[in-house]
């Protein structure tokens, strides 16, 4: 499977997720790639609460995110009013961490499958925060 | 141009038409028309309201739409708690009508250029209201 169609599978489970628990809705964001304007890969929302979601697939120990990344998540997320996360999923475990729990480095951000597990929130978490 | 084409492309105009307020944020929902859960096609946001948009470009005098376009457009607007809206686009004009505003008909709904007209809001409106 290329990298394309995998980071667009996990984001079609994630839409399922929010969906199932009957109280979220969730969408994919056309060309969430390719957009002129800033983005999330994933919208959900409840009447109270709305998450704007970066997806990553990872298959190494790290996953890295470039600063540009990250600034169009807080942009997008500041003008649609929602919370900005990253969602992470290290083989078939998700982990839901805020921009304040990335670990900075010189390029952007990194996100070890340890960081994910000590400071990210499991999908039940997220969604009953 | 195809329909699909054309469809997509009023909908990326409206994306435009938001982000250039500069105080509203908005995006083109993926695979509308194909997801097994309900979607609008365009969604916007500031950080008071969310609208849920269902786009339609009218070439002929009038459109229809079904019950069961209208009834994912209401299950969707509820869960994730956006205000339903139709945006339908004759030739350059775009009104923005409500559901309540739509001519019922025998199979769903119906839109005249003359309904849309004295009952919809133009972009400006809608954005204000």
């Amino acid at each position: 499977m290329s990298r394309k169609s995998k980071g667009i599978n996990a984001e079609r489970e994630l839409v399922h997720m929010f969906w199932n628990t009957n109280e979220w809705s969730a969408i994919r964001v056309a060309g969430s790639g390719s957009s002129p304007f800033p983005c999330p890969d994933v919208l959900a929302g409840n009447r109270i609460r709305k998450l704007a979601i970066e997806c990553k697939t990872v298959n190494a120990k790290n996953k890295y995110l470039s600063n540009e990344d990250i600034n169009q998540l807080n942009k997008f997320s500041a003008v649609f009013g929602a919370e900005p996360w990253i969602g992470v999923k290290f083989k078939s475990d998700w982990f839901f961490l805020s921009i304040d729990d990335l670990k900075k480095t010189e390029k952007g951000y990194a996100i070890s499958k340890e960081l994910a597990k000590n400071k990210g929130m499991i999908f039940e978490e997220l969604v009953e925060k």
